[in-house]
């Protein structure tokens, strides 16, 4: 497969955008990508989103965004693999222009949330887990979350107040992103008074949601000059599934998807955790955090939240992960959300990351996962000076 | 991009499957197909789905299906285009093996579709059309196609009457596919005093909604042995959009995205329309029927019914179309649909169509539209001797 560069970014910020309908929402982010990138068209256009059946009353967003952003005629699809669909519908783009089918590509995920009645998205979010053997005994999609935090504070020792540290490092990064919902800082004691949503998870572990759109533009790297400053490239994709119900899981508390999904990744760039400068994972809820630390390389068996105690998250630390706020501040648009982190990654390689940018930074992962870890997709960018 | 071969294909009946939730049926058709490609696994999986959000609660059908026919941890999405989610989900399978990320794909379509409230159906079909410029205006998704049938009897003078010979090849067709939903034949009288659902289109005229799941196995053609008499391979792969409303369309009679993808098909394969042997094309409607063989090649404009009245569909006829049964007869299981058509190619090209087998094919086409001609997706199939 050809080697595939990624040339253009653009994004809304995360909000309650009632007054824009969903292909708006995604035209402006797709029109900011296609102007970042310099081009007015592409070879196709990769929708990922998980839930605009039920929460907008419209599916086929692949033909309707084209039309809406002028690409009217241009092959288009919509990808769907729950919270993971940013990444799944990168990773079809990328292998589009990777296989040589297409000469470009642009990927935009997008998800409109908050003009829905909250009993609606919550049943729409529920959809990520197993509808015969999970939401039939009764659990929400927080609740599974929340029984596998327990399950994780009993096993290691862990205090809930021990994973305050994501949720601050992710508050306090997106007061500087001014596409981040949140712009507040949080401290301690607000971490652990927040009020209790599933326990062990209060508000503060969970990521909120939001309507939101970010887009990428690519093409084959060999179309580009090696020696440009901004020349980034995907050097690793993955993706690997699990049992979507977490109790047919062999070990609820180990992410084997992700495990499997970055050491291929990492095989693919040639490269070792130690040598990621910055990592935009999936913190949906604090857990999935350490969870995804801990599979991805980064930490022991148990031990993510010492990541979050010992300041190695934050931006100048030794894997610094939400910079620009994560799914926790910078919000969770589910199907946008794997394109958001992609996003965020290209500003840190290209030095465009403000007050939170990370020094010097090569190479860049994200990982999105769908599910309680039931589909994860990782990727990997490098930036060649 | 490496040429890719089809080696196993699996079904399993269109009908009303109360009994089997939505991964047994899929996982029917998934057994199937590997069984007779003579594998056990492979390396990504990829779904083909239009509103199993909606009508089973159940999204993340990839990791979902995965799990329940022994691919966990394989990488699985879903692929959603409408009523073309089926041959996007090929497509996508199509890449991944052909750029080389991966050695061999298992595609599934399915949908599930007659236990749910019919209201709430109704309601998830519409998402096809726009929901904002369609559905407010209190369009349901057969009224849009039946605007267009008016006004294409209209401006070529067909009557209601010429369009009867495309649902009576279709239903004589599936009396001998043990898989289609009807296994009885049609007469003209009964075609045309048949119950009216949206003026001019009568319950004869559109395909019936089903449960149903088709799979096929995709390989790199190198790794076959090019003189094995089975060797199928995907000589053509075209998609194309359209404005979703079909009133944004300079011509609502003529289906540009199907003309644009079957053009590039065509050029891919090396061939032009009359070498082909066998047609599955898009019938949920008849007047989609003639529109379709208009924009590929077949007939003039405004001239499509002249084919079926002539006989030239039959599968002695000049272009073989539905010859097990098509949407209208084996039954339109939405997201399922796309593959059920390879699959019936694929029969055909290895001389397995029993007593609807068009002679020595060696050339098939098949195109699945999604909405009423906005997304199209084209893919040829050869067979070397």
């Amino acid at each position: 497969m050809r080697e595939v560069a990624v040339i253009g970014i653009g994004q809304t910020p995360v909000d309650e955008h009632w007054e824009k309908s969903l292909r708006v929402l995604a035209g402006e982010a797709a029109l900011s990508a296609l102007n970042d990138a310099g081009r007015e068209s592409v070879d196709g256009l990769f929708v990922g989103n998980m839930m605009s059946g039920t929460a907008n009353h419209q599916q086929h967003l692949g033909a309707l965004i084209a039309d809406w952003v002028g690409l009217r005629f241009t092959e288009a699809a919509k990808y769907e693999a729950a919270c993971g669909s940013g990444a799944a519908a990168f990773r079809a783009g990328l292998l589009a222009v990777g296989s040589g089918q297409l000469d470009s590509a642009l990927v935009v995920g997008v998800e409109k949330m908050t003009d829905s009645p909250s009993g609606e998205i919550t049943s729409a979010l529920a959809t990520a887990a197993d509808a015969d053997w999970e939401l039939d005994q009764g659990l929400s999609f927080v609740a599974i979350n929340a029984l596998v935090m327990r399950r994780y504070m009993y096993e290691f020792g862990w205090k809930h107040a021990d994973f305050a540290g994501f949720s601050i490092n992710a508050h306090n990064n997106a007061i500087h992103n001014p596409n981040a919902r949140f712009h507040e800082g949080l401290t301690e004691v607000e971490y652990t008074k927040s009020p209790m949503i599933s326990d062990p998870i209060n508000l503060m572990d969970a990521s909120p949601m939001g309507d939101g759109a970010a887009a990428v533009v690519l093409v084959p790297a060999e179309y580009l000059d090696k020696t440009h400053p901004l020349l980034i490239t995907v050097v690793g994709s993955s993706a690997a599934t699990d049992s979507v119900a977490v109790h047919g899981r062999e070990d609820p508390l180990w992410l084997t998807a992700a495990a499997s999904s970055t050491l291929q990744a990492y095989a693919q760039a040639g490269i070792k955790p130690s040598d990621i400068d910055v990592f935009e994972l999936h913190d949906a809820f604090s857990i999935m955090a350490a969870l995804s630390l801990e599979a991805s390389g980064f930490a022991e068996r148990g031990q993510g939240p010492r990541l979050a105690l010992d300041g190695d998250i934050r931006p100048q630390g030794r894997i610094p992960i939400a910079t620009r706020g994560g799914l926790k501040a910078r919000g969770h648009p589910v199907g946008a959300t794997g394109i958001y982190q992609i996003v965020e990654v290209i500003q840190q390689l290209r030095g465009e990351a403000g007050k939170t940018q990370v020094t010097d930074a090569v190479y860049g992962m994200t990982q999105n996962i769908g599910g309680s870890g039931s589909n994860i997709l990782t990727h990997i960018f490098k930036r060649f000076q």
